[in-house]
């Protein structure tokens, strides 16, 4: 029973042109044309199948092939369709792809799994619209939303508009939630988006956990002062003294973390933001990402303490404020060990690894038991034109996703 | 003979109330409603005096007494009225207030000079509003004008627009130009706008030279990437490399400076600018400032090393490109010379001390021998409501410009 690669890689590029924009970019943007059209191609696919496809109250899309025993939940997989602005052509789309192959090969076999196969397509995984992502899995496993009608997206159009031309309702939304009674497990393979699995030329990832996230916001004040007539020892520099302490995030991550371990400050501003004026104030937001609650706590400490000791020295004041939080989250031990088993029937390498990027197996971790398989990102570059994932890699990829089904149909899960 | 301080404390609050504005702020800012009216106040002062003012062709307010020598060439003091938004009471306001009270001073002790006295109220000498300051002298000494009809300010206003509603034309401001034959010398009073004099409580400072500046906007080229997903070892952060080039700044003037020298990064942004995206561009503009053209190149020189050899270490590239040059202008000899004998007269105590902020008088020592006497800026705040110069200073300072006066009255002088 072999998944047809070609045939992947066929649809991969078959949605990738439904993403095609005027502005010559490919970009499946949540709730877009662009990303509806993606989504009929692939209903199309289901349908050629003779497997129905059905659209939840949060605009989930979500096909399900029927298992001998329809006493059993459903064996779910899938990931997401839409993209980041000039996206790629595999983040999202290679674990829906890697579904269908999976219910295509397994027909074309004649075989038939006990339990029924859900293939789901999450709506907007990658949030850049209206600014927080994974709302089609958060509605499925019964978070708490917080989605408004007035909320406004990059072109200002009104959730409440942008809904509607979907057929949807932010009131409905939360219709969403699954039974967890009715999953079995679930499995999403995805590309890794790091450059681990590349560097070691190793094909396939089991992922251990999604890391959990610490955000920051840090403002530091000095005193704005004329550039030319104010002496050095005389500033109160709020840039320089947010400049010692972003300088020192790598080494305090090098020191405390572990491999994995990572902050970033990705944004900063500075007022009056003049040439000629000292800073009297910088903001900036850090990130702390690590699988391990402690070690995430033990940055944070650490960084808090460094920005406390700079601040000191250069006589300026700060806050620091925390802008949300994520635990880790580990993927299920018995799907772990399912997608173990699977990788090794296929005789392909592998390392169990990590993910520092957030998918909607973070959620889905919370409802039933979860597990995911990572393909290479080459060079780790993922939103972006210029990810690329080898063929024989996403060969692999769909392969031990189809061995791991038929692992997890033969096995009890407990969460 | 003594001038009345009192009297010049009570122009300086009138004129301040002319930049009343409906936000509450006191804002004079260039060609507005609120300098006009600043004006014509300060043109009143005058009229009660029986001086005649008029305004040349970029908008330069000249009072003018004459002398008992109509062959003389004319002695210029003054400075600007207009302020930067939420502005003080004393920058450039003191030195037109000084003239003012000079005048009165003379008159009314029936004092006539042989030169005939000039004071200037020069035109956007702080540039916010479009961008570049310094216009109206700029103009006055014949310098090449960056200004064309469709600049816009900051309102989105057309640099012809707002000429037009000040009676000015864009195409004639150049008319300004003076005969350096026609000016004997032109002496500034100003507030400093640094903490030198105040630190030391010294009330009067002769300026030696205005500081040179040289500007750079430096744009550091990392690689953007997932802030979850890549590891720190694999990371090119741009501001990263960027922070580490900032701290290291102060310390670079500090051991190859003096205690004048100043370089400050006033501004800063990054790209993509979210909080989950390493930085994969860090875009800054550095500026150098000294009285001495070696020690600007020196400390130049050693920050492009320091950026070259971070940015190796961090695997990311740079362009270090030049924005502006102005020389350092040194004052003359003679006017300092004379503003010397003047300040031991008064018997004030007083120190020689650079300027590290531009001023009218960069222009004019290009033209004629110029000089500039400082009176302190408490805690060298400036550019700012909280600006403040003690009346007693005031006092001194417009002193020590009345001695000047008489004493350059009765000198030869040579640029």
């Amino acid at each position: 029973m072999e998944v047809d690669v070609k045939k992947v890689m066929e649809h991969l590029n078959e949605i990738y042109q439904c993403g095609a924009k005027p502005d010559g970019t490919f970009t499946r943007m949540a709730y877009s044309r662009e990303d509806k059209k993606g989504r009929e191609v692939f209903c199309g696919y289901f349908e050629k199948l003779g497997i129905p496809t059905r659209v939840d109250q949060a605009g989930n899309l979500i096909a399900r092939m029927e298992g001998t025993d329809p006493s059993l939940p459903a064996i779910m997989v899938g990931s997401h369709l839409d993209t980041v602005p000039d996206g790629g052509k595999y983040d999202g789309a290679v674990g829906c792809m890697g579904g269908l192959a999976v219910c295509e090969t397994l027909i074309q076999d004649g075989r038939k799994l006990k339990h029924p196969l859900e293939v789901v397509v999450f709506t907007d995984e990658e949030g850049f619209r209206f600014g927080s992502g994974l709302l089609g899995s958060s509605a499925l496993c019964g978070e708490e939303l917080d989605i408004h009608p007035e909320d406004l997206d990059i072109e200002g159009k009104t959730r409440r508009e942008v809904f509607e031309g979907c057929g949807m309702s932010v009131e409905h939304v939360a219709g969403a939630k699954r039974d967890p009674e009715s999953i079995h497990c679930f499995i999403e393979l995805h590309v890794e988006q790091g450059g681990t699995l590349d560097k070691k030329q190793i094909p396939v990832g089991i992922v251990s956990s999604i890391a959990g996230v610490s955000r920051f916001e840090v403002t530091i004040t000095g005193e704005a002062n004329h550039a030319g007539s104010t002496m050095m020892e005389d500033r109160k520099d709020a840039l320089v003294a947010a400049s010692h302490f972003i300088g020192q995030v790598p080494e305090t991550v090098r020191t405390h973390g572990n491999p994995y371990t990572v902050s970033t400050v990705g944004t900063i501003r500075v007022t009056p933001n003049s040439v000629n004026v000292v800073p009297g104030t910088c903001t900036f937001q850090l990130e702390i990402r690590d699988q391990n609650d402690a070690v995430m706590k033990e940055i944070e400490t650490r960084l808090h303490t460094t920005l406390e000791e700079i601040c000191q020295r250069e006589d300026v004041s700060y806050t620091w404020d925390p802008i949300s939080y994520h635990a880790p989250a580990p993927m299920n031990e018995a799907v772990k060990k399912a997608i173990e088993t699977a990788v090794k029937k296929t005789g392909t390498d592998y390392m169990v690894l990590p993910s520092g990027a957030f998918h909607d197996s973070l959620l889905m971790t919370g409802l039933v038991p979860t597990g995911m398989i990572f393909v290479p990102s080459e060079n780790g570059i993922s939103h972006s034109r210029y990810e690329f994932t080898k063929e024989e890699d996403i060969g692999l990829g769909c392969a031990v996703l189809l061995e791991t089904i038929l692992e997890v149909d033969n096995m009890e899960m407990s969460c």
